[in-house]
């Protein structure tokens, strides 16, 4: 069948993310051509998604796989799940000649890209991403990770997959929320860097509500084509160009921690997080009242909330400030300048910024 | 004052290992080159090096220090010693701008290493190694890691650090055993790569047990070169060149296991496993019995073992099957071919090895 294919150009760990309706029906052929040879599969899954996972191991016929299922929510992203996933996998005899295969969400693909960078000092991950927000941000770029006790993703690596397989048929699955949830992102990717990714979600948002096939792999397709670029510029973090990834990012963190987790999706934060960030860019100057009702319409053709209440302002500020971005130095804004660019912004004043909230709830 | 200084080439990733006798004393100055504008440090550090850790606290004034002190052994390589050195960290405000640094052997070297590469996805390291076989061996080429219940170094990453500084006056207080054993991998490195090394150590025998700070700059720094050379071929393992810096430790480590760990230490069972390696390569028609005369008679007059007795031949033949070198294929044997050359060879009979164990009992 059709399928997209976006490359990751990284040296000697580049790759390639496939994405089709039903590409999972290729998964041995995809596999097989990423990891030639391989004899041992372990299969990290989702308990939601475990009738993939059987049929996963029911197509790797003449691959030993050992199946490791992972509570869902975030919970499971501790030392002590990748401990157990550790132990699991010694006790399946698990080498540098497997490879770790993660299906799911964000979670599972945190936490299993961490078991696979660590054991044996690294072994080889494949991402099965099954959710929009996974698809088109998490399973793309190579961040691992788990949490430590008031701190997320503390503890990880940054350990590049080999293969990422993103079959849109595995959305149908999804709860509508989380779905919409996603989408979030994807209008981030066109206010940072593609317009006519912009303009398309502008004319599809029917189809993309309706889960349209062709509508869906076109827009991972852009956002993982997206990401690359941006993860292929700065792959560990150090030139400061992959915090554009941030954008709305500040104020969802910020939302989503004095909110309380789980109050919001994440994608949710990020729709409400973009919103005032618009906002903040056009108290400053740096985009006029148009853009900020032009995202507003395009978040909330999409179903996405774009305000939030119920929240202080003052207590959003102060979380802020916590973000682990200030410890490296300045809080730092990510503002639009216009449709498909962004710039740095920092010394905002803490009044813009409470205005800026104000406007959103 | 003097200094040798060995590079390891490694791109992105390369860095200098400095030796010398009071070598420390210029710690600061160094410390600030390979991390410029430096102004967090976690120290982590051997409780028995407790006073040169405060030593060191004390010399870098303007830079915060957290000291986080790991009791010595083999025990606290473990995931729960990792995590509470990243909630320590956490608990301190360590960011990737700060920079962990590793005080004492092999043991503190593995887990403040491992802890640094995971912490926030990755912090930078300094390896200050105080005992002769983490100066030789293990605080340079990048491994870290911890141990799982019956798999040791099954958790871990490859990371570089920034700087290894090497004060031979550290090793004063070293247990005369534990010098002596670490001995084992300096004859270890002239035996795989370096005949002048060799030639040395028979030669300046007394000096080096007599610790004459010259000799010891010397050696380690031959021995730093050798390893950098290995590891630059072969940073990530990925060759097997990496694997001719195991000569000796198929043997040993079967020793290790089948005698108990603690009965010996690595670098005497290094050693005696030399020692049956070097018996194996002549049954073998490799190297004639002048070779393993000429190493077994520096390895005794350094006063390191090349026997050992109550083990069972069939038992350490059996711990060898169970070893990671196995896991990912045929069992293979790094053997002498002459002074400075080994060879890889697999398809060793077992009552070949079985009779070279028993010429070392």
């Amino acid at each position: 069948m059709p399928h997209a294919e976006v490359s990751v150009r990284l040296g000697e760990r580049s790759y390639s993310i496939f994405i089709g309706d039903g590409l999972l029906d290729d998964f041995p052929g995809l596999l097989a051509n990423a990891q030639p040879g391989l004899k041992h599969a372990v299969l990290v899954f989702d308990e939601n998604v475990k009738p993939l996972a059987e049929d996963l191991t029911a197509r790797l016929n003449g691959i030993r796989v050992t199946q490791i299922p992972v509570r869902s929510g975030e919970s499971s992203k501790s030392i002590a799940e990748a401990q157990r996933l550790w132990e699991a996998m010694l006790a399946e005899r698990a080498d540098r000649q497997s490879v770790v295969i993660a299906v799911g969400g964000g979670v599972v693909g945190d936490l299993a890209g961490f078991a696979a960078a660590s054991y044996a000092r690294g072994v080889p991950l494949v991402q099965v991403p099954t959710t929009l927000l996974s698809q088109v941000d998490s399973s793309v770029g190579g961040k691992t990770g788990v949490n430590l006790p008031g701190a997320k993703n503390m503890v990880g690596a940054f350990w590049q997959p080999s293969l990422v397989a993103i079959d849109t048929a595995t959305l149908q699955s999804l709860p509508t929320r989380e779905f919409v949830s996603g989408l979030a992102e994807v209008v981030k990717y066109g206010v940072i860097l593609l317009p006519e990714l912009f303009e398309y979600l502008e004319q599809q948002a029917p189809a993309v509500l309706a889960q349209d096939q062709a509508a869906l792999s076109h827009l991972i397709a852009q956002s993982c084509g997206a990401k690359a670029r941006v993860v292929q510029a700065d792959e560990h973090e150090t030139s400061g160009r992959r915090a554009i990834l941030n954008y709305g990012h500040t104020f969802a963190h910020a939302l989503e921690s004095v909110a309380g987790y789980g109050t919001w999706l994440h994608g949710e934060a990020v729709s409400i997080g973009m919103h005032m960030a618009a906002h903040l860019a056009c108290a400053l100057g740096r985009v006029d009242t148009d853009f900020v009702v032009r995202q507003q319409q395009l978040l909330e053709a999409l179903r996405l909330p774009t305000r939030c209440s119920d929240v202080s302002p003052t207590a959003m500020w102060d979380a802020m400030q916590n973000d682990k971005k200030v410890l490296r130095g300045q809080l730092r804004f990510i503002l639009p300048a216009k449709l498909g660019h962004v710039d740095f912004v920092s010394d905002v004043d803490r009044a813009e910024v409470l205005a800026a909230i104000k406007q959103a709830m």
